[in-house]
């Protein structure tokens, strides 16, 4: 016996969903059918509303609802700092800070020789031609995660810009603030002495 | 900086989901913009269609399109035994074995007096009118989990249809086939050694 046609069509659309097994995807599926139908409603609109209302920027590759985007539209922004981040979530995690008030631009990605993905698999012309265009321009922080992908990536976006006299620099590496030096790995411990600063 | 308005109610209705927190439903909904518009569409549809398409079987309580299900309305089925399972997906597995051709009877639920939890809140009263009401029922299975609370469930209802001079048997504990005595806990080691049997 299968499970009736509509909870088997919910549970392989779950399924489609990263780090959703079998298992889960039954669960999920069940647990809709429990719902309210009033949630399962939003639910639905919100998928395709997401899907259908939501773009990437075309200046900075960051996720948004009009083009451009907001940080890319708004005057008061400082426009001799561009940071590179790999995905549209890295931004919101930096605007949480409320500290950095320059532009942003989303790689989509990292170089990945691995799963063959190289340069123009990412959103690196993009970035070189927004620079060329911008004259104010003085300063790019690449902000790639700490992974040898992404710091292959912030070499390669580096050795591109640096003949243009930009100065380009990279997030700091440390021990995290709050963290115990007992459980940082040994990567993280060359790096907070490497960077060691006087006090 | 705030999420563009579609994602951040797509975020809140993958958060509605069990299990799923918010670094989780955040994956879930870039990821869901990244999809292929057909796949959410068809996702969308298939949450509204389960949730308006299937009903519980009026009969066994088991999820289905039509009322009753195809196992209530199967002629050929053994009218004389009842599986009383905990869940809709029970059934399913259940099923999946193939060796089985009785009727079921589905819970929703287990007496839990830890949530507040009574005999009126699962689908016992509709078991008991249905046991009244047929009357080639013979045997009644009691298939609820391994749990204290399955363990309860199946000593109430078992103390419930006695007195009917129905049989009242309960699935056999013991080591799963194929695993080892070596990592069996206490219980159901002890589980084994009393239900064991001459060969």
């Amino acid at each position: 016996m299968q499970y009736p046609e509509p909870i088997a069509r919910l549970i392989d659309s779950y399924l489609k969903l990263p780090g959703i097994g079998e298992k889960t995807a039954t669960r999920l599926a069940f647990f809709t059918i429990d719902m309210q139908e009033e949630d399962v409603i939003n639910f639905s609109h919100s998928l395709v509303d997401a899907k259908k209302n939501l773009h990437y920027c075309s200046i900075c590759g960051n996720i948004t609802e009009n083009d451009p985007c907001i940080i890319c539209a708004d005057k008061q922004r400082d426009r001799t700092k561009v940071i590179v981040v790999e995905q549209p979530k890295d931004v919101m995690s930096l605007e949480r800070m409320r500290e950095y008030h320059g532009l942003y631009h989303v790689l989509h990605g990292v170089l990945s020789p691995m799963e063959g993905k190289g340069p123009e698999d990412i959103n690196i012309t993009s970035l070189v031609k927004r620079l060329q265009k911008n004259s104010e321009l003085t300063e790019v922080i690449i902000a790639t995660n700490a992974t040898p992908e992404g710091e292959a990536t912030a070499m390669y976006i580096s050795r591109l810009i640096k003949p243009a006299k930009i100065k380009v620099t990279r997030l700091a590496h440390g021990l995290a603030v709050g963290s115990d030096i007992e459980y940082a790995d040994e990567m993280t411990l060359f790096k907070a002495i490497e960077g060691r600063q006087e006090i």
